[in-house]
């Protein structure tokens, strides 16, 4: 069948910290044919994450991308030729397509069918995705909040914090969140309804926290660790949970970058850290979108999207990302 | 009815590191008279704890003793006289009776009435006192070790840390400790029953660790901190518990010393780092004692004491404790 021709974003090198475009390189390729077992997608969004640094680095991560290998990433895009049984043409799908126009896979790159018909398909890259699943399921798992108590959130106005905000906040908590800009500051307290915003480039981190928190901080949702982490640790209250789900402030692990040590916090707080990976509650994911769909129907909960169009987009987006410059989920429209 | 004389060792001041005797003074005092509601106690055996250092300081505490203050401390004694329900003359008691000869107390500084006759009465300060009862709670509520992981300990010889290394492998764990002298690894070998000890002093820690314990880490039960724990977190294992029980190899915490981060490791193996106070636990302390006696009954659980006689001879001994001069539970005997 196949005269199509296919672009797509190889990786051609390991990035020092901070992916760049010079990490990637465009190929224009025949798209291969669709063999038995197999599907062919035609992308439509392509997603892009805090944690491709770690997908492209090749120390202390859990699953490296190879070298001449198409980007890894979460897509949503549309059947348009199936082998495979269960799936039809005109499907759509969100799974792992990776960062290129169409994709030839096996139906275990397929994370779920989108049914839904009145939501908008890229929310599943994002409020509905594996940001969302990240924020509802670490936040029930780890974090455990109770009413009253004081959840924290550092990237507060990002992908996963707002979420996580939002969730908090309906559980009946108090919220701080921790962002770069005023924009970002207003979107915090105007969208994802933080009772108090810290902006961690222009305040005084430590100081603002005590005030916002008086009684300490039960939850700390980490999505950067350094400098806004070495602020929170001293402030944790008893019995306090730390969910450590991503280091974007942190860009070189190899070596190991100092900090003040956590030890003493932990012991005198009773307090637990704990690391958080999605791929490890993928059982429960279905579960957690419904939910999720559940309040994007009901109008409670926000979003926000940050969209740029066209394949060659994504290769400075993680930079972007990086350097703050999105405000919601960075989407790569086709 | 008390013209007896008392000698008492006081807070004299605060360490800036680890505690001397240089912070205490020897006063003689006479008795107070026991009030309806009190109990005098004689004191046959006083603790020494490496969390004294934690109760001197005023930095980052969970519990200081005040300055002027009778040193705290577990003790071992006989009821001399009561104006107490429940207590008679004779009882032997093991309570926070403090760094004296005879103390007059509230029953509320009771931890427990020893009743056993066949178990020597010291062990109620060490393998069945709050070291062996936290070595019991720590491992089964935060470790959770299962049969065939790995189980690390520092301190491996210690109090907490002897105790911890024979309960863990009684649960079938294999089990690597780290101690500091090498007539301490033979006592963690010949009886404590590490299946593998390394000597912190001499050894190249993190490739010692990595021959001990070619599956990772599963659980590590920390009482140091510091290079040990540095040695430790990137072997960790996926899903590794880490129990902050004790930060023995750190002199001071203000300000926080620097270490290298750990967030990078809790992550990527979605590990689980908790900080452990056994008086958040003492609602089981008595079920665990009654499991501890019962395995020093079948002769199955071995200890070790550490013996100094006099009162004098206390205010050393933390000094003592924190250069690794013990080899077993450091005791004090009147």
């Amino acid at each position: 069948m196949n005269p199509l021709n296919n672009e797509v974003i190889r990786v051609v090198s390991r990035p020092e910290a901070i992916p760049t475009a010079a990490n990637f390189r465009k190929d224009t390729q025949a798209v291969p044919a669709v063999e038995a077992g197999q599907i062919l997608v035609r992308n439509e969004w392509l997603s892009v994450e805090p944690a491709m640094r770690g997908w492209l680095a090749d120390a202390n991560n859990y699953s490296s991308v190879g070298i001449g290998e198409v980007m890894r990433s979460l897509c949503v895009g549309t059947v348009v030729a199936s082998q495979a049984e269960g799936y039809t043409e005109g499907d759509r799908l969100m799974g792992w397509f990776g960062w290129q126009q169409y994709a030839v896979v096996q139906p275990s790159a397929v994370v779920q069918k989108i049914t839904a018909t009145d939501i908008p398909p890229s929310l599943y890259l994002g409020v509905l995705g594996i940001n969302g699943v990240t924020a509802a399921t670490a936040l029930h798992t780890i974090g455990a909040p109770k009413r009253g108590e004081t959840v924290v959130v550092s990237t507060a106005a990002g992908g996963v914090g707002s979420c996580v905000g939002q969730l908090a906040k309906a559980l009946g908590c108090r919220t701080v969140g921790l962002t770069s800009t005023p924009e970002k500051v207003r979107a915090c307290y105007e969208q994802f309804g933080y009772d108090h915003v810290i902006n961690y480039k222009t305040d005084d981190i430590a100081g603002a926290l005590q005030d916002a928190c008086p009684d300490g901080v039960d939850v700390y949702f980490d999505n950067t660790a350094g400098l806004i982490s070495d602020a929170v640790m001293p402030q944790l209250a008893i019995g306090a949970r730390v969910i450590v789900c991503g280091t974007a402030s942190i860009s070189k692990w190899d070596p190991v970058p100092m900090g003040p040590r956590v030890e003493r916090f932990l012991l005198t707080r009773r307090a637990r850290m704990q690391g958080f990976i999605l791929f490890d509650h993928m059982d429960t994911y279905a579960t957690y979108v419904n939910q999720l769909e559940a309040l994007i129907r009901a109008g409670k909960l926000t979003y926000r999207e940050h969209i740029s169009d066209g394949l060659d987009s994504a290769m400075h987006a993680i930079e972007e990302l990086y350097r703050g410059e999105n405000l919601g989920k960075r989407l790569i429209r086709l």
